[in-house]
């Protein structure tokens, strides 16, 4: 093409998604039959024409380039498809159209289950930019960002706020969140441990209208600081009322929305693991920390650790296994209780997966070695990370194919075969004669995901 | 009731059991239609007329218990029920009736995949009798059984030997196994690290007829031994031909059967464990190894680590996802290649799942890091324990919800779609222009499930 050409075909691309930014339909339709090959083109950010329909509101043009064969697929330089764009901007009958991702999985993935549940602990609030870890000129440019936001830890407890509440409203927990100028001299001391959590994944969409916009604001990056500075004194710093740092988070990190907890879950499964792996398990010498927090290195430049890539340097996650068990008759769970369950207390079972261990076989092991009971078919259901200090709870159904019980006392105190309308009354009664885990808990999701299957019994 | 009453009973039991036992199904018809509570009656080790039935052949008696409603899952000492009890003795007739787990799984387990894939490294060959890990007299015993098993590792890889196999047979790598006596100087070395793996599954099922045996015989234990002495010596004490201690475990554990690549999985990550972590992380002390090898303790009395119970002292498993991205068009498949593959080879997708994190949303955010491409559902398939040293390796599907591929090139070289028909021509072609990881990957198994899946397309 000459250099004429070209410009002709530029001035045609532009004209065309022109016409689809301001819904000009007939325009649209009126190019592609003369040039059907404009219809992915792309202009300023990597812009389609069904981008800029979505993000304007079109629905009819968004049809037409859906049925001239657009690629709904491809991304913008803000890595957003034509859906996402929709959905941002709350058009909701176009993204309606796009999405349609659930008649996919349901053709793609046959017995894919549509409503998987989204467990407490388990949202990522958070873009994780892992790539950004090595770059410390960038992290340090984060860290004096005004728009940045810090979480404070004491003690492996991030600092909350909880609002008086009247009797009738629940309260709900908040994390208290600094600015640099707030927190930046304990960025200066050598026992705090300063962890990179990632940038909200809120992004601002690049104008298609306004082209002279100055490149892309970027959203603002968390940090998780933890100090081993007073505590009272660290309250001092914040404005919020009733600040505390939890003493026991097992219950008390339950307190708070799905976005935080998400934030929340990370953060403390990090700082857990660097206050127990301050020291190379290799060698034994002190380490340092890097990665934005991700990696310890060893001081020691004999280490082995240093030569190739190994696990003692990177945080450790332990995966758990935790099953409810089902009795062959199809209509019995499989309960059991440790002594330190407040009275009246049932749970699933569950235990740490093994070296070289598959997690059906943990499962079957698990129920064995606890209960006594022989387990056959065991199906995932769905996970959950529990950072206390930093497991992921791998949630199952299994069916029993023995049932008779026979409890490991140094395990649990008891273990029940309960009826379906024994765990539906408890849910349902305000005083039931057993209880069961909160339902920020996985073991109290995979209760109720049984009793709401449908069976055909 | 009076003991005469007493013995009466019992003495009806006897006859009952002994009725089951020698298929007189007259006698065992007319003995219920008298006593409907004999059913479940147990007699010498828990055995119940139904399993005395099963291990001796007797279908009708078995039909005639079941159509009484007898418990067909209840257990005896050995732990096992009636059907494993048919199963053991060969009565296939038997072991189908009172089997049925599949058709009780799909009704219990609505959308449960039957045919489960065992990934390679997957068998639990061996029972591994945790709750025997501290008891310390019983584990001394065994070490010097004449029927326990040792395996032998050095540099973390297992003596293994390769019989000669002429062209037309494939090589089966075989773990050299030796006796206490072959090995008892090696234990008395202060850098030998010892593993309990457990005994065999293989029960010798106590025979009902002869009530004269005295205790039951136990299974074999095997142990694993990790040793610093020269590699070239070790294996003189071989008599096996062609020994060897393999040199690349990424290629040469491959080799080994089914039950032995499981074995294999335990011993070489909690091996690989030991050689890593000799000292405490959380003070960096020395540390000495307890519980049969699945515990290190810090040997300094003032450490937190000794203080409740901390991950610190538990062998550490990395669960990672691996898996398969699916076109939205349902038939393509996003493969990368790393640098380090073999000319031509192309694999799925995986990466460290990291601490706070769901699996799923591992899932998305490694494809979208490696690869640029979007991720929406994500249905777990089976998982693999990988002992390099000791992954989890969780296998899924997902299907992208964007094509525009970009890739991170300090991940991976290149990543491309491959239609199903690429694939399908890959895996048959003697030559083909692109190769997959060996069957014994997970990676292989997700690529070639995805192939075999019923798609509407």
């Amino acid at each position: 093409m000459t250099s004429l050409q070209l410009s002709a075909m530029e001035e045609m691309v532009e004209r065309f998604l022109d016409a689809a930014a301001r819904g000009d339909l007939a325009q649209v339709s009126q190019l592609l039959s003369h040039a059907p090959s404009l219809i992915n083109q792309t202009g300023y950010s990597g812009w389609t024409a069904l981008m800029l329909a979505a993000r304007n509101g079109h629905y009819q043009v968004v049809e037409e380039l859906l049925s001239h064969g657009c690629n709904k697929y491809s991304v913008n330089s803000s890595s957003q498809t034509a859906y996402d764009i929709a959905k941002f901007w709350g058009h909701r009958h176009i993204s309606n159209l796009l999405g349609r991702t659930d008649d996919t999985s349901q053709r793609i993935l046959p017995g894919f289950d549509l409503h998987q549940q989204e467990n407490y602990f388990s949202r990522e609030t958070l873009d994780r930019l892992s790539a950004k870890r090595t770059d410390t000129v960038w992290l340090e440019e984060k860290q004096s960002d005004p728009d940045t936001v810090y979480l404070l830890f004491s003690n492996l407890s991030p600092m909350v706020s909880s609002p008086q509440a009247d009797a009738n409203t629940g309260v709900e927990t908040k994390l208290c969140r600094f600015r640099y100028e707030a927190v930046k001299d304990l960025l200066q001391k050598p026992a705090t441990v300063l962890i990179f959590l990632g940038v909200e994944k809120w992004r601002k969409p690049s104008s298609p209208s306004s082209r002279s916009t100055d490149g892309v604001q970027e959203p603002p990056a968390w940090f998780a600081i933890n100090t081993d500075e007073d505590a009272a004194e660290l309250l001092k710093r914040c404005r919020e009322k009733n600040c505390s740092f939890p003493k026991t988070p097992n219950r008390d990190l339950l307190k708070l929305n799905e976005e935080e907890a998400g934030v929340v879950a990370q953060a403390r499964a990090v700082l857990a693991w660097h206050s127990r792996y301050s020291f190379c398990p290799t060698c034994g010498s002190s380490t340092k920390l890097e990665e934005g927090g991700y990696k310890r290195s060893c001081l020691n430049s004999d280490c082995r650790s240093l030569k190739g890539v190994h696990n003692t340097c990177y945080p450790r996650v332990d995966p758990v296994v935790i099953m409810l068990v089902i009795h062959p008759d199809g209509n019995q769970c499989l309960l059991g209780r440790k002594k330190i369950f407040p009275v009246g207390m049932y749970s699933c079972l569950a235990g740490f997966i093994e070296p070289g261990e598959p997690m059906e076989e943990a499962v079957r092991r698990e129920v064995e070695e606890e209960s006594g009971v022989k387990v056959g078919p065991v199906q995932y259901v769905c996970c959950q990370p529990w950072p206390m200090p930093s497991n992921l709870m791998i949630g199952c159904l299994a069916v029993a194919l023995s049932t008779d019980i026979k409890v490991d006392e140094n395990e649990i105190e008891e273990a029940r075969w309960f009826s379906r309308q024994q765990v539906i009354d408890s849910f349902r009664r305000t005083r039931p004669a057993f209880t069961f885990p909160p339902r920020q808990t996985i073991a109290h999701q995979l209760i109720r995901h049984w009793i709401g299957m449908i069976s055909n019994l």
